[in-house]
């Protein structure tokens, strides 16, 4: 390895830097010796782990009830629990996706940016039980409460995972536009006050509630300014 | 980054802009400012997530019969539900090869791609509730009807995504052959109609749905236009 | 990114060339188009993650008898299901382990070997259900029948990969030993016959069973021809 | 690769030695053949879907009581399990992260890390049980006593995987630094320690046994000699 070549006096293909650059690839994202923080290779891992867990498991709630009905008329009875899946899975895309745009522009993460982001993935985890208990009790005011609190939790913990990144410039990437900086937090502000409506009326009808917890996820298959035009090669 | 250097006209390969490349590259995939769209590793991260679940959570279904007859004849009642998990384990094996060459073909992606996959996703982590209810219904045709069903959702999922990524050619790397573009389009519509043939044989008799399910993954087993050679290393 | 100074003429730090190793870097392992086959990352990324379902989901299976007796008792009554657990764990271990050393020789895949691999974590997602089988039976020969049979499926299907690949020599990476071919082929043959010696054994008693399938991941600790020395740096 | 080439004085871009460099970056960390032991990639894949899945499925243990009550009140009946989620959530990441710190220092791996981090492994998917088993048992001290005991076992794993990294230097990155290694180290005793107490006291009374275990992550989130400095990009 091109480590051993440190004496090397004179600048040229193995000058120190390009050895650097070697290590770095190498030994793949062990850089944290160059004073750039933490990687974040490892941070999406266990989040995309969260991720696929979290969306996967929901459905193991799903049981279909024994008796001698039709097939048809026992999954019939499940259709609040199978709405409350589609919904979360819905949800946990448009958190994903929140946080994959987030992740993109870090350059390199520490030790707070890490615990903001298991309080992100704490809120992911908790969410299938909150969608479990919504589909049973889809018309408590307390369940869409309880659905829509964990939402927002996820979504404070993004916020705050991104202004936390912002101040401390040094983690970003760089060249992150300031409009790209408002825009992602607009979008988390905007979901957490979608989310805190759908409370509020929960008390006059849940079935408003979940009709707005529905049509959230539309508003973030819009293109925004957040995503960049992609350029075709000539 | 280099990136905003384009105009410079000769920097050496040592000049520090070639070295800030190379961490970007370290710091695995975080072009999106580069105008490229997002990259495709959180995506694979999180479908191959959702995948190992989803062949896993199958397993989870079966449950030993208690009583009093021998090992043998208690595993021996289990045969659909152990039928339905190597169906579906085979059944995901083929999606996750199909998911697997299309991403193979994509230089980046992009929201629209991204909501594509995740409807994808939301087809496999049915799947496991589609293959318990197969595993206890599976002489009953709408049983085999959700089954079959949610395969061809998935495929019509594969198949928008791949449309969408071939119909903006510059999310796709570049030289993907013509022929391959086909192909990988054929094979997903002839998995479709083969799930809907054995959505219709089954009014008529479930096993031979079944067989028909079973059968259908060894055409995918074949080569193909899509398989390219491996050239051996001289 | 250099992508987008395809127009420069002269060689240079923006060739064609220089571009396309950028792009294979960049865009991750999409280098199928270089004529070399599928990619190994995305097969090592599903084996983990069925991997560390499997290692988990075992422990599902461990619940606590309600009951007025003391938490130890209780805890007691498990030890079956605990012993499967551990000795579940530790033969995925090896097979794990087994699996990251064979991929590690690998340069590039095929549909052929991601079938067999498939072969490989169909036998990974069962073992879960031979381990609970075990532990609630684990006095009858069948069960350790079973456990084991899974087992060797699963060493058969290693083999049969690591065979196909050897045959196949444009797959592996460089320079792959001889000496180290045949250890891999060795050791899988081993664990194959102790485990086939599980079963026969069973017969007599089970226990001697169980103490020779605890006895063999021993074995696999012990360095071997297939360890490369770690050279120390200078 | 072009490791071995230091020597050679003046190797072309696209010299072939340059190129082999590339096809390793490309078939990402197949570098065994270097004599340099394993790559930590697949490692931290297993552990890191081994963390997300012990993190969620903690969860799954939580099930809301049928009945007429409210849901607030039949959420209530919860809060033991709750807090052990929580707290068992907490504990996993502070885990995760001693283990994510120590897999950046580490160069390659061998056998012997393999097996002691899958000792580490064995201790986190037992957590969960450990977790629900506190959460029904928790005025009861030797559920604390399990609990924490695995939290030893965990910590004792991660200790001698360290001490053993730094024994065979050739395994750590180039310049990690004496503090560092020694900070990592007291960082687990700490925590070990802690739980010891936890042990101890909980026979006087298990809920100072739970407030020294939820007081000991803060701990944790205080930056300390192994968090190096982000130095700003000028």
């Amino acid at each position: 390895m091109a480590v051993v070549g440190d004496a090397d006096p004179k600048p040229g293909p193995h000058d120190p830097r390009r050895e650097e650059e070697r290590i770095g690839a190498d030994a793949d994202a062990r850089s944290i010796r160059s004073g750039l923080g933490l990687p974040v290779a490892r941070i999406e891992a266990l989040t995309d782990g969260v991720f696929a867990i979290a969306m996967t498991v929901i459905v193991l709630g799903l049981e279909l009830p024994k008796g001698s009905g039709s097939l048809g008329s026992r999954l019939w009875v499940l259709w609040p629990k199978l709405g409350s899946y589609v919904l979360s899975f819905v949800m946990l895309g448009v958190l994903w996706i929140g946080h994959h745009y987030q992740l993109n522009h870090l350059r390199r993460t520490n030790r707070i940016l890490i615990w903001l982001n298991l309080g992100f993935l704490l809120a992911i985890t908790f969410l299938p039980f909150g969608a479990a208990v919504l589909g049973t009790n889809y018309a408590d005011p307390w369940a869409v409460a309880l659905y829509a609190g964990t939402v927002i939790f996820a979504g404070a913990s993004l916020l705050a995972h991104w202004s936390y990144a912002v101040r401390h410039g040094e983690l970003l990437a760089p060249g992150v536009d300031a409009n790209v900086i408002a825009a992602l937090k607009t979008r988390i502000w905007f979901g957490m006050g979608v989310s805190v409506v759908a409370i509020a009326v929960g008390f006059i009808d849940t079935r408003i509630s979940i009709a707005v917890l529905l049509a959230l996820p539309t508003v973030y298959l819009v293109r925004s300014r957040i995503d960049h035009k992609v350029v075709p090669r000539t």
